[in-house]
């Protein structure tokens, strides 16, 4: 024995074990197998699997696994079972009825197994399973007598027979169902569960007959020959027109064939001494580290699943079942030491002995991963870094928003895009006014609108959530909600909006103002009534994931950094909060729609000289550098990018006719003028049109307002020993002159601000790359740009030709037809757009090798894109203060993925 | 001599003639010169001219030429003029006087000479010209008695004094003009021609008397001494600030300086044996083989000019000077033979003897320049694809639209963008219905709307040209405007209309219905009333032209072919007539706009199930046929790329009332229910929006419909005998499924129909390549389809991420401020769009190899887009039918360019 321990283990268990690399038969057993985990290619997934359980001491039932070569010597042979392998397999059931006790066809102790197919990949198409096999005349009696249960006896037997007749002879199963119906007819009852043993009696003799006739041969008594002829079904259906047809499809080629596994069946429901349960190692909702399950004396897990009769929790166990209860603890441990992550397990207890039936990786709750990953890198079950990999980003999503309570009642008239997550009631208003004032009074609304504009933000703020009938995942709704953390569901189109009568409709249903509506965020559904929620509680491992996380990120030399969108203080803080090292896009336009603003903002849209154009602007000057410094606080010491004025004009101008009076009122002019010059600035593609740098060559005086606040607020922080670090950034531009007169122009700007109020500041300047010109000219553009910052939702629109407005009538169909593998505004489109992006960083790095690249479009807190912007080496991505934690794990796990295919 | 010709002339013209490389003076006279063209270096530009004219033995005044070797030499001695070169200038002027038989301050024949300066490049900044020099008072006495006009000897002299002064001494012009004014003030007249010898000889005093005071010392009377001086002038000037500034500036460097020309005067007033005139080799209004010109008996260049005497035609010199006009028609042959061109020349006659004072290439009306390079190829002359590339592409346009007469009265009231070009005058009509009925009845009408849409279409066809206030040279009415070949002035925007009350305004001017309006499509003016116009007649030659043309085209093994974009059968013959050779984009969606077809259209559109909408598209198929049959006919044996349908839905429906009736009548349902799917149907961006292919996927029976229409009319013409070459075109593709999707469907379709018909046609399908992405992904969509065609307008406005309807609001503004080089619109942008231009097709042939690729945007029938387009390998380009000629023309030059570049 020396000499194999130098060997070492690793060595030792790459030899097949039991030596003979040929053999056909491996067996298998508790605390004991020939085979192993790594032998899939010969065993079959699931034989490896069973050895590899036995090996590391678990109790599984006894069995034996035929290897994949035989499917192949099955087949050269004419379909038939070599003599060797005839011989052997008598062999295995002669060992495994010594193993068990039990013998076949024992009307006493009879050994029962089941037969199940397993190539080294999960293959549909090939036979599935025969179970209780053995259960001949005698062997029933026998398990009558062992269960004290005749009616369950027969009941197996009958299902036996029609499983064999089916799975292994290709009988019409409709046939034998008839004969069941018959017997339920005649018996007066409505399912074969109320049948009595009598009547079972009945059925399985006219089975019999059935089968006889169907077959052209009697059911076979004798278990050896049920199970050689189980076996070759098995090696037969891999040859089957559908499982031919299923690897051709998806390209699998040089697999031996498929294994034939042979298991001994055990009981649950043998008496008072047996039971069956399942139990997680951990409890999959929290997370605890806990023993946690459920379990039922004398049953079968049929039975547990039925719920005829309710579980016990798993604690009980201990004082029915000691030993088996101890022996299950044992197992917790060893599975959790071996597997390394939480198990959902399947045991039953046969007299006193325990039997472990399938253990698998347990599905968890978001909340419970989190704690799970957490704890178990603290236990040293695995390192920090598989934590970080074992939670998905999305799923964090979860734990940041209220949800509903899974076991509500849900009354949905209606189904939108979810938008943005979370779970709110409220009562319903159309308008952003009303909205503030429910609000303010103190009950929870909803705001159900046909689209948002910038207008409604206001009334977005003050309510729960947002309902839009129109627009996508990348609508006006959708993004400002986001940003807010606020629930939205957009795009419901079937809802129709009656403003002015004050209700919606859908379909048949009528909800009126003020009636009390909820929203799935994550779902998208609509519901009337309320739903009960569940806080909002991502657990105190959530933020030692994150921790972990940022770690994993840096440890790459060039993990992405994680910056938020945000454009007011409160948000700012968030992100902070969430772990936002910055602010990748701080929009300016929304900061002109408060009360007084607004009238300022129109003033200056609807002047007619460049005097009254500057008159206005003064009046917005104050408000604006407020702003700034309330950002620029919030995220003291940070870098924080604010785009310059991007929308068209005529999106601040009033629709309302009381809007439109308001501002004749604050210009001195008639309404109808008012209503010419709005209608003058309306345009056809307003996604093409005068907006973003175009506004700032033709208007330099509103750039000028803006940068002047920004260094202004800048100056006034740092007086008081802060350290703000702004950045300007110019949107829109496709050529670089436009940037560079600009730049030029409004960096003179900020040096002469800072000049007057006497401080120092770098004046950083860069630029939006969201057209696909720019992206082309990104080596002219990066020459002039100290940084570039991808707006990929408009990227994604001129790449495609999409308007995110009105993608609503057919790119839902793209998706479903495959025209479109996804959503490309909420995932990354990385074969088109991408290409872009990727160049534009080429190129753009070409010229400036130091050039900071960042993404701030939606894209940037979607894991997949997250991936994406890892892989074409980004310096940052930029998302809404809510999704920071979510891109921190993508991060993380793109610069693991990445380490991981470049070992 | 007989060894000099074994050498050929051409050796012998390399060589510097007169045999030393580093003289100075170089002398030219009637006949003879030292120097010759190819010496710019050496003699400057202007130097080198003169000796040549002189070479051929054109009779040019004589003089001499020095050195730009002696610049350099000047600024090393310290800015002084080397005593060899003085001693050689002292010579030079002696040998002029010996071949002149003047000299220098002679009182009878006095020798007078011009001084220039003359670089190898032509350069402003350095000093220009001094005539008159060494008109002395001896000389003046001289002139006087010579031309016996002693008030023109003073005036002469007093020019001379200011010149010398300004341009030589440098002094202040403005004091030199307050004398003139000042006598002018004494003698009571306005302007200095009035001025009688008496003031004349007054003026002459106080000048050198302001000149000694100015200069501090007394105006030169020794002519040797004015020379010389002004010699150092010259040389000086090429170091003057604005010179060195100048070469600094466009990166001139590695020449010697500049060169400087001393020349005798010749004058044309000496008596009734002196004359002056200017010539055209050939006519240069109608190309015509005839000599053309006018002249003036004792006469100066001034007085021709002046128009105070009626030059006399070029014919009558004859009768006058039959010696001089025997040598003129002697120098007008050799100038053609040795220029190879039409030549403008300035002559004068000096007492019976013929000078040459001036010859260059002659300005011409574009029939002209076609006439010209036609006959001159015929003659052998030049070489036919000189002939071809000496006719500007651009020019051919205006020979195919009639013109405003250019002497007529223009009352220019707007001004707009030169969509289409033609002249046309007509009665101002505000709806398309109007312009029907008006037009009907016989008066040319003008349609005046701020936009068009294809609902206009009927009324653009009845009208004679079409204004709008909005759009741009890529908007709808522009386009259609050029397919019609109709006159079109775009996006005037002060043009106010107020269709309601029935006028327009434009500032102050109100214009009303039913008053005349003409428009001018070349340059885009709108004037009041009527204006003359002239038809359009392109001469014989220009067929001819063409023809050369397209010979020089095929030379270069791969040249452009060129097709037209038509959707009517007239248009299409128009387009072959004017030589197209297919038709590379047929639009569709015109032809839903007749009468009937429009309701059907509506009613599919506004359908509320599959039925309805396949039931409206049944009455809308043999429309459609009839349509295709007429359009492939008159393309017989061309290839006719039919682009499926590819506006939103929306741009169907009716906006104004009784159509909204019309449609729900049709139906048969409400007006409100009509009025309500409209509004459902409206998008935020069109543009973006529910169009192209992607109609074709939610809504797959109308591209059936209209494949069915197709390939029915096309077997319907092969069974006539006919050649039909459809080619069907998938518009708006973005990922290669959506291609492959519609294209398998619909090929079905075709082979079914053939199939039905009996008749074999090849069942060809492609696409534009319009979106980013597909330029892209372009070797997967090129591994699918069997042409590409670039869709320029629409990959330009997504390229670019401008709408085409409102890039008026700031594209000219970035064109004036250089923003950009060109509208993208009109001229290709090479370095965006035409990246991704060169990528697809490059990307696409990688896939298919045979790959036909063409383009079909606007910039199809733009010169300098062709050749962009000729150099990325492109097949075909397709225009305007009206636009044809131009793009043959400018085809073969991108040939010929690329060829000479080749070389």
């Amino acid at each position: 024995m020396t000499t194999t321990r130098n060997r070492g283990p690793k060595s030792n268990r790459k030899r097949a074990p039991g030596g003979r690399k040929n053999r056909t038969i491996w067996h298998f057993g508790p605390g004991h197998a020939d085979g192993e985990t790594s032998m899939k290619d010969l065993l079959g997934g699931k034989g490896a699997n069973l050895a590899e359980m036995c090996r590391i001491g678990l109790p599984v039932p006894g069995g034996f696994t035929i290897a994949t070569s035989v499917c192949s010597r099955f087949a050269k042979s004419g379909h038939a079972l070599p003599a060797d392998v005839v011989a052997d397999v008598r062999k295995a059931i002669r060992r495994l009825e010594k193993e068990t006790g039990k013998g076949f066809g024992d009307p006493k102790r009879p050994l029962l197994v089941s037969v199940r197919s397993g190539a080294a990949l999960s293959m549909p198409g090939m036979m599935d399973t025969v179970l209780n096999l053995g259960l001949n005349d005698d062997a029933m009696e026998g398990l009558a007598a062992q269960t004290g249960n005749r009616r369950f006896a027969l009941d197996a037997r009958r299902r036996f027979i029609q499983m064999f007749a089916n799975v292994v002879e290709g009988l019409d199963l409709s046939r034998f169902e008839r004969v069941l119906e018959q017997a339920q007819e005649n018996a007066g009852v409505e399912t074969d569960s109320e049948l009595d043993a009598a009547a079972l009696e009945d059925v399985v003799a006219r089975y019999l007959k059935l089968f006889k006739r169907l077959a052209g041969r009697p059911f076979p008594d004798d278990p050896e020959e049920q199970l050689l002829r189980s076996i070759c079904a098995v090696f037969g259906s891999w040859q089957g027109a559908r499982a031919v047809e299923y690897r051709r499809i998806h390209k699998i080629e040089g697999l031996l064939g498929t294994a034939v596994n042979v298991q001994t069946m055990v009981f649950g429901n043998l008496g008072p001494t047996s039971g069956t349960g399942v139990c997680f190692t951990r409890d999959p909702s929290t997370g605890e580290n806990v023993f946690y399950g459920e379990y039922l004396m004398n049953a079968q897990g049929e039975d547990v699943v039925a719920g005829i009769r309710t579980p016990q929790d798993l604690a009980g166990l201990v004082e029915v079942q000691p030993k088996a209860y101890r022996q299950l603890e044992r197992v917790r441990r060893l599975l959790e030491k071996h597997y390394r992550d939480m198990q959902d397990i399947e045991f039953t207890i046969e007299d006193g002995t325990l039997y472990i039936l399938q253990t698998r990786t347990g599905k968890r709750t978001a909340r419970s991963a989190v704690r799970t990953a957490v704890e178990m890198a603290k236990q040293r079950l695995i390192t920090r870094d598989e934590a970080v990999a074992r939670v998905q980003p999305e799923d964090l999503d979860r734990l940041l928003h209220p949800q509903f309570d899974p076991q509500a009642e849900r009354n949905v008239i209606a189904r939108g895009l979810p938008a943005s997550p979370g779970a709110v009631c409220g009562q319903v208003v159309f308008t952003a006014d009303e909205a503030k004032v429910k609000a303010a009074s103190g009950d929870p609304v909803i705001l159900v609108r046909n689209e948002t504009s910038p207008e409604d933000v206001g009334g977005m703020h003050a309510a729960e959530g947002i309902l839009t009938a129109t627009g996508g995942m990348t609508s006006h709704a959708a993004v400002v909600a986001r940003g807010m953390g606020k629930c939205c569901v957009a795009g419901a189109g079937e809802v129709r909006i009656d403003e002015s009568d004050g209700f919606f409709r859908v379909g048949d249903t009528v909800v009126w103002k003020d009636d009390v509506i909820s929203l799935d965020g994550t779902s998208g559904e609509v519901m009337v009534g309320s739903v009960t929620t569940m806080p909002a509680d991502p657990g105190p491992e959530f933020a030692t994931l994150l921790s972990w996380a940022d770690t994993a990120c840096r440890k790459g030399g060039r993990g992405l950094r994680v910056r938020a969108n945000a454009d007011a203080p409160s948000d700012a803080a968030t992100a902070r909060a969430f772990g936002a090292v910055g602010i990748g896009l701080c929009r300016t336009e929304h900061m002109f729609f408060g009360e007084k603003r607004i009238i300022a903002m129109r003033e200056m849209i609807l002047a007619d000289t460049l005097g009254a154009r500057r008159k206005a602007l003064r009046k917005l000057l104050p408000f604006q550098r407020r702003d700034f410094a309330g950002i620029l606080k919030a995220m003291d010491g940070l870098p924080v990018t604010i785009r310059l004025l991007d929308p068209p004009l005529h999106e601040f101008l009033p629709h309302e006719e009381d809007g439109i009076a308001a501002v004749a009122d604050a210009l001195d002019v008639d309404e109808q003028e008012i209503r010419e010059r709005s209608r003058r600035l309306e345009e056809m593609n307003p996604m093409l049109g005068h907006r973003g740098c175009r506004l700032g060559i033709t208007y330099p005086e509103i750039y000028e307002m803006q940068v002047r606040a920004i260094y202004e607020a800048a100056a006034q922080n740092k007086k008081k020993g802060l350290r703000p670090r702004p950045e300007v950034m110019i949107p829109l531009v496709g050529s670089v002159k436009e940037y560079t007169l600009l730049r030029d122009r409004l960096k003179r700007v900020a040096r002469d601000v800072l000049k007057k109020k006497e401080v120092t500041l770098p004046v950083i300047f860069g630029t939006m790359i969201e057209i696909p010109r720019a992206a082309l000219r990104a080596a002219e553009i990066g020459a002039e740009a100290e940084f570039f910052s991808f707006g990929t939702n408009d990227l994604t629109q001129l790449t495609f030709g999409y308007s995110r407005d009105d993608v609503g009538s057919f790119l839902p169909g793209y998706v479903e037809q495959k025209v479109l593998d996804a959503d490309p505004f909420a995932t990354l489109d990385q074969s088109g757009v991408g290409e872009l992006v990727q160049m534009a960083a080429e190129r753009g790095r070409s010229a400036r090798p130091k050039l900071k690249v960042g993404i701030c479009g939606e894209h940037g807190g979607d894991p997949a894109s997250i991936g994406f912007c890892h892989e074409v080496g980004l310096d940052y991505v930029s998302c809404s203060p809510f999704r920071v934690p979510i891109a921190r794990l993508a991060a993380a796990h793109a610069v693991l993925g990445s380490v991981e295919r470049d070992v």
